[in-house]
């Protein structure tokens, strides 16, 4: 793919977001890495949807050096970046504060495994990260974000493959996936299972679901013995 | 009914689940039967609704052997021919992930016959299935499904006619009619009715409704007295 | 205003329901009366907005004959006419199952007056009937509806041209006006009403609003003294 | 900027709420004022966002006499007034019953900060005013509605720069800002904020956020070291 392709991509991935509903004004970002020549490319900062345009689009080394383009990166590109560095497998990183997510992560609680919506996409809980500590906040707050959430994902034993998804405490929603594609995608399933749990946590107070169900469903989309689909 | 017409109405049938807005990406599927030539039509696994076109439609005999098409039937193939087996009245099968509806189904309750809209379109409560056995997941996952479902029916003594739909726990929805355009339409209200009664639970305790209010209003639309419509 | 005129105007009432996103499919009607000739214009029944034309719209006299027209006349006639001989003041009724009204109805609560919102169009709670009796509902059915309807506002003392709006228990609102355009506002007004006391309440059990502020609304836009408007 | 001028950035923001879904028939308005010549330009009463033009826009001074144009002002007018002469820096007022930020005001309850939505745009929790007294209510109502909206905030030593919005007890929300531009997206923030804190305090009463993490929020978007945009 080249650099051009990738603008493309990420450019159609931003705009996904406001497709979906999933941002408010300039809310919310997508980027996407590739890996062999270790570029990223992100929107822009504050930078409105309907001036957006792919050329726009600031491309950054691993660092977050700015390699092409004139516009400072969404603030939260060093949130991206750890992403990038400590999650080897994934393609592309999103960022939004979408209604449902949000209120979860300031709920500050994990949503639980508790239907077949969520283990088609996620394998676990979607975890919510510890507070953020003072020092962290006043110090290189977003690259602290991105620790944040590497630390939860170790800490807990997860998988980012597996669940490819976070919610950031009292923030909102990172999403990921092996394209950007996917990290729009699963932003929206992040969503719509953050509001069906909602509705159903104020039904009945959370049942554990059988794990052998999450098991089934995640491995009938996912690996070696996926049959969903063509 | 030709199979070409049948086609075109199973089609349309799935693409209605998109504009009633109970599917997100490709996370639902309608079937339609011909009960003469016991064939079944539904949609393929995985195709997106704006690809999807009637002619892609695999033709299933009743034990599931692709008759006609060269695509994958929807995964959930074998719980819609549980259904059409076991339910010989029904003429079409409609699954979604709705977002209240799924609620209720992860909350493992009953939807009440709490008010006359519940009870133009469901003459009892709708109810939720049991959880499945971790052998009925490894196994014949979809099959067993339909089998929980029947069931289900079958221990309560809830005719399916009366009630066109159910809730299997911890997954989401599938209703039925005597044509695929009724299971859409029974989809559409049991979501409606799912979303009205989470309100009006929170708002107070479910209290139990007059049952002679059922009564009426299911026999002002459905059997011989009905005089509701032209 | 001629028939015609009339026919035109509750036609374009019953579209509006629709475009208010107050009714699924047929749940709904509107009706209007010409008082000087005892005349009533109303949905025929079961006839989607769709095909619906004015000219198809039955006109009936007070007692519920049909003067003029082909189709039947809504199931729910009944109830209007009796709304219509007991508030001799309104010249339009208007029925429908729209979402928040008919949890509360559901809920067999009134909504509390606790807002300005409220206030504007309804001096009071927007009262809840009681339940109906199992003759009731197998007797004459929708004239009894319309009887509890009255009774609920007679014994309650409530004036039904200060509180344009019922609850029926367990099925869903009725609106009313001076004309049927007024009765489909009021239908929109009670339904958002419905919609931000719900939310309100789940915030915190229900506070009694200041009475004065409640009488300074309503007589804000109703009366002799109102100065809202132009 | 021409008195011309600020009556089509008026007119535009007015259109704006319509946009966004934040009012219902008339339900709002807003305003902006020429600091200079102390003019404000607002809604006209009771006029349909369909029927409005810039044209028809009245034109007041500091004290409310009309000084251009034929039509009544927003009977809201002595509310946009007092906010005018007591927080000299903003330059536009906007009122809304935007649904969620209605029931919290029905709820009287201050919206806590409690996410970094909230902190981008509010320092603080958005407060809810006191009720207000009958010989207020009864007095100049729409005067006295600013007058304890101004209290609210000299009361609890929260500066409107930093806190540009409010909750008037049982009433709804009024906004501000720099323009009547920014007062209508502080509008739109308020409501989803509302929006996202309702559903996360229905997931767990209210936790107290970090507050470094609102202070963080609040200076990188806001003040000498801000860093987002552009």
């Amino acid at each position: 793919m080249t650099l051009k392709e990738l603008k493309e991509i990420v450019f159609e991935a931003n705009l996904d977001l406001v497709r979906h509903h999933l941002v408010l004004f300039t809310w919310g970002n997508a980027s996407g890495i590739d890996r062999e020549r270790e570029l990223i490319v992100i929107k822009p900062s504050g930078v409105s949807y309907q001036e957006l345009t792919a050329e726009m689009l600031p491309v950054l080394d691993f660092r977050g050096n700015l390699v092409e383009g004139q516009l400072n990166p969404s603030s939260d590109t060093p949130t991206h970046l750890v992403l990038y560095r400590s999650f080897p497998e994934i393609g592309g990183v999103v960022h939004t504060h979408s209604t449902y997510a949000t209120a979860w992560s300031q709920a500050q609680r994990d949503i639980p495994a508790n239907g077949t919506t969520h283990a088609d996409y996620f394998y676990r809980e979607i975890p919510c990260t510890r507070s953020m500590t003072q020092s962290e906040v006043f110090g290189n707050y977003e690259t602290e974000t991105g620790n944040v959430i590497v630390e939860c994902f170790r800490t807990r034993q997860i998988n980012p493959v597996h669940v490819p998804g976070v919610l950031v405490a009292n923030h909102g929603p990172f999403t990921w996936g092996n394209s950007v594609h996917q990290a729009v995608e699963n932003a929206v399933v992040l969503e719509e299972v953050a509001r069906i749990m909602s509705i159903s946590d104020s039904l009945n107070p959370v049942l554990p679901m059988n794990p052998s169900l999450i098991e089934k469903h995640f491995s009938r989309k996912h690996g070696a013995y996926a049959y969903y689909g063509q």
